[in-house]
């Protein structure tokens, strides 16, 4: 099938819905990961994802799918890096099915679409291209296929995909969709080799995706498609009042635990979400002592540490296994395996405001 | 004597030649430890010298002698809290003899001077004083009187000074000075409690003064008193070319050591020089968790750290025993107890920067 897919083009859909504050304080509420570079000075994981699809010979200008809030950030982004996209704008976050939803409704339905995440990083676009690649036909046919990544561990912070049949030579039916797993389920899913981790990155054909969110998830596809129907004309987008009646579900809850035909394409792409600090530490690169040292830091004598500034000059001596996040505006300093305290610490500052 | 004490009038002499990076980065070559304040929105440790020594019932203006460096800097800080201090410029560092011969050389004779660093703190205001007035009958009798504080700890950073035989209620003859000892001598020291730190402050009449540098110190007495005949009319201070030929030594090594009417006023005045982040954290004031947290800083679950902040917000959630100073510019991390190694930082960073 590999011929066909060459000719194929795909519609990238960057959800942008994130609003997260596990980077804090590079993130914040105002600012989510996917603005912010994963590395001081590189390109934003919006932009990197941006870049990820930018191959004309394959993909489709993209859609972007974000808050108002965001809009003016994601436009100075994307001007940055000469990037057009469509954009969007949710008047309320409704999570993924309904933000699937508002893109799918608006393609037409032969368009094959691309629905990823802005603020995760892939290391191996050439993995993640080829596994693409082997999604489509599968795709064209009807199928809603996710990709599976490779588990590496038996991480507790993520749902998982057990692979059942094969249909094509690295292309699966999926079994099942399984929650977070605590350690022991985790610990057998990894040793099983039958598990990917589930990264929320689809590959469907936008007719598949509406037929599937109507017979899923009516209640979804009817609000979405009331509020297109409706179109708030000042602002050109899905009216707010209608968008906000819609319930709020994931699309793998909504439509991809519920559906026939799924499948999956396991791929080793060098992934993360990002999800904490140590995961940036864990991405590199790392110094001969294990540090991870990220913009004007110099760290004499001390090991194991992930220190980033994107301000001051940073000097850390002869400390180990901290996390160290520098900005103009503030300065995390947390033990590293720690850092999802970091929400003590914007529960500590809101405190001391009030 | 005490009755006449009160008549007496001192002119205090602030050094303000320091230029250590002891508290870098609060501290750094351009802004020396006087300009900063030893908590955040504090008065400058200039400004709170000034202070110590406003009251016009004693005092008269005082004299600051400093590098040209910080003429600037010194009259900002002047002129914030209403100070009219004369200013002497060294036209170059030649260490304390030369800067408090020119101070000395400039006075009438029967000037009582008081003399003290720029960059200490004194807690306790009125044991100062009462050090003071002890020592005032006794310069004007023509003895140089330096304060000696009680030693709380065997410090082997200090110089310390030995008393000898009683003068009056609480002045002693000096019987020796001693140099930095090694830790056994400072324990023996601090032991025996016949010695007392040397801090560097000096009360003695202007006249006694310049005979002593003339006895002791002819050299450096002769090439000041050459700097200021053939004084520099653009500038009017001391002239460069000559002064710069002044030799280079301590008024402890130049006089102090070698005169004879040499009397020591030992004093408890919450004294500290200030010379470390660790003596910072002595100074306090700390928490329950032995933190002292100075400026916008959060640190839940942290125990025995110093962290301060004169710019960004600080969060440091579950570390221990470290010192964490952040400014706009530059963020210093390092384990309490180890911040001499600031040095390093310093020298890494000009590394980088060759």
């Amino acid at each position: 099938m590999g011929e066909t897919a060459q000719q194929r083009r795909v519609r990238p859909v960057i959800l942008s819905g994130g609003s997260g504050t596990r980077l804090w304080p590079l993130s914040r509420l105002g600012r989510p990961k996917q603005f912010v570079a994963l590395r001081p000075g590189e390109e934003t994981m919006l932009q990197q994802a941006l870049r990820r699809v930018a191959d004309a010979a394959l993909f489709d200008p993209p859609v972007i799918v974000a808050s108002r809030d965001h809009a003016d950030a994601i436009e100075a982004q994307c001007a940055a890096i000469g990037a057009a996209p469509s954009l969007i704008v949710e008047p309320a976050a409704r999570n993924t099915a309904a933000a699937i939803a508002l893109a799918a409704m608006a393609a037409a339905p032969d368009e094959i679409l691309l629905v990823m995440p802005s603020d995760h990083a892939i290391a191996d676009t050439a993995a993640f291209r080829a596994a693409l690649e082997a999604a489509l036909p599968h795709a064209a046919a009807g199928w809603l296929v996710t990709l599976g990544i490779w588990p590496d561990r038996a991480e507790t912070g993520y749902g998982y995909i057990e692979r059942g049949d094969r249909l094509d030579a690295n292309v699966y039916r999926v079994a099942a969709f399984a929650e977070k797993p605590d350690a022991a389920t985790a610990a057998a899913f990894v040793a099983s080799q039958r598990y990917e981790w589930n990264a929320g990155i689809f590959i469907m054909r936008a007719g598949s995706c509406v037929e599937a969110l109507q017979r899923h998830a009516p209640d979804i596809a009817d609000a979405v498609r009331a509020s297109l129907a409706d179109t708030d004309a000042a602002n050109a987008g899905p009216d707010p009042a209608r968008f906000g009646l819609t319930p709020s579900r994931s699309f793998d809850k909504a439509v991809m635990e519920k559906a026939e035909k799924v499948a999956v394409v396991p791929v080793d792409m060098g992934w993360s979400d990002i999800g904490s600090w140590e995961a940036v530490h864990a991405l590199g690169p790392r110094d001969a002592a294990d540090n991870a040292l990220q913009g004007d830091v110099v760290a004499p004598g001390s090991n194991g540490c992930l220190i980033r500034s994107d301000g001051p000059t940073v000097v850390a001596l002869g400390v180990s296994d901290l996390v160290i996040v520098a900005t103009e505006r503030a300065v995390l300093i947390v033990p590293r395996g720690q850092s999802q305290r970091v929400k003590e610490a914007i529960d500590a500052l809101e405190a001391r405001r009030r």
